[in-house]
């Protein structure tokens, strides 16, 4: 069993460490606001005074805190316990923020491994959690066990900006569905229909939809969006402006149908109306 | 085996025909251009010269035209024949454009059902394809057995604007995952990554955030947005923020993303931060 602290004790941080202890690790843990330990403490977990007495305590520190302008702050005050440590950092932020503070803990001598979970709080050490990591690979396969005991641990690569980078882009997913979700509901409800019933008829569907995924990467991937296209963007901006009026005469308002209606309606005067839907990622990509 | 007449000889309107006739149906067809009812017709199909004729030659005639506006023109020329005919409507359209031509079609003395169409025209007659019905359920039920030659059928109420409201809000539930599928892939490919081997992360992530909906839609029936919340929509919208910021660093249009962000950052200044993202369906919602 390892040596790891844990810096911030929100309510990941705290389901982190509790795990951490849980599964017989030898846990320190320092938060800005101390009370929040005494749980913690009672479960068999020491207490560090400060950041750098927490990161002096053992060779594996897990940092989790509000946002990458906090990460920043504690690691400032255990700078000169850092070198020859190894440093996960589990804060949400930008691939940015990630791959910057990557190169200050480089500078500072530590072994930096970055990661998005994938699971909220309760979710933490049972089936189902997933952590996405990326940043040094040495220390991932060094601590392995380690971060296996808080959820499944998957390492994309030494650069350290895309754990955050695929963890927004799941997020990214997520949100779209459910603003899919929201307008749908919105649109049975509007005729006195509850949408607990009209699940039944949805999620065959999405998961219908989602089997179409694998072909329409490919077409991202390959930028051949007019190949082989069963329903192409023309025919589809048909049923998008249904979409939109039936919207207006329910009386829904149609934010979340609005930009796929604008964007294929843009990529069709660009001269794309052949295109599969895949063709609308061009709009939103950068052009180079 | 029953009389069937289809009107209107689109890449849907063959399939709907050439699946009646495999099927052992005696089918009349009629199409404004007459040479595309040719390979229906070597397959064993008849022809009509005008829409009445077709309606006149069959008990149950099948209307699958580009929009409504046609469907009005062919049904203005067939008037005269539809009385005590029964008339099944799989033209896409509007709730309400649904309801005005069930309106019509009862002065005209004909039964009238109306359906949407969940399948491209490949997938006719195949199991997957699903077609949901509303209006007279009479009409359902008496030609049930050849309208389940085409698809799976589902009716879904008397009320005839119900099809075209269940098939564009499962359509918005579609348009909504490949949003989020258009954003998460660009993200993706912004690092230099490729979208298909994303798929292996994104697809059990879509499966497993399906999972919640049946919550949220309990939220949105009940309209208490604010029971046994695990993250609350001030927590998301932290998470919003970061894929906003991130797609901006990455060179990615927000678009897709950005109704989320809005809306949910509205709901929160509205003072309802503590409810679950469910609760953003009330800032598109028709306010009473």
């Amino acid at each position: 069993m390892s040596r790891i602290s844990v810096l911030g004790l929100g309510a990941m941080g705290t389901a982190l460490a509790a795990t951490l202890v849980r599964k017989g690790h030898s846990v320190t843990v320092w938060n800005r606001t101390q009370s929040r330990a005494k749980p913690l403490v009672s479960a068999g977990a020491m207490i560090a005074a400060t950041p750098a007495e927490a990161v002096a305590a053992s060779e594996l520190t897990i940092l989790c805190v509000v946002d990458y302008a906090a990460a920043g702050a504690v690691l400032a005050e255990a700078q000169d316990a850092l070198r020859g440590r190894d440093l996960v950092n589990l804060t949400n932020g930008t691939p940015r923020e990630a791959k910057d503070l990557a190169d200050w803990a480089e500078t500072k001598g530590a072994a930096y491994l970055d990661g998005g979970i994938m699971a909220i709080p309760p979710m933490i050490g049972d089936r189902g959690a997933l952590i996405l990591y990326s940043g040094s690979n040495a220390l991932f396969e060094r601590h392995k066990p380690s971060l296996d005991a808080l959820a499944e641990s998957r390492h994309l690569g030494e650069d350290p900006s895309l754990a955050a980078l695929y963890d927004l882009a799941l997020l990214s997913g997520m949100y779209g569905l459910f603003s899919g979700f929201l307008h749908a509901g919105a649109l049975v409800a509007s005729s006195g229909g509850k949408v607990t019933d009209f699940l039944p008829l949805l999620l065959p569907w999405i998961t219908a939809m989602s089997g179409t995924l694998p072909d329409l990467a490919n077409k991202v991937d390959s930028g051949l969006h007019d190949r082989s296209v069963v329903s192409n963007l023309a025919m589809q901006r048909v049923a998008l402006e249904n979409i939109a009026r039936a919207s207006r005469e329910q009386g829904i308002a149609p934010d979340f149908i609005e930009p796929m209606l604008r964007l294929a309606t843009r990529r069709i005067a660009e001269g794309h109306g052949s295109d599969d839907i895949s063709g609308v990622i061009e709009t939103i990509r950068r052009q180079t």
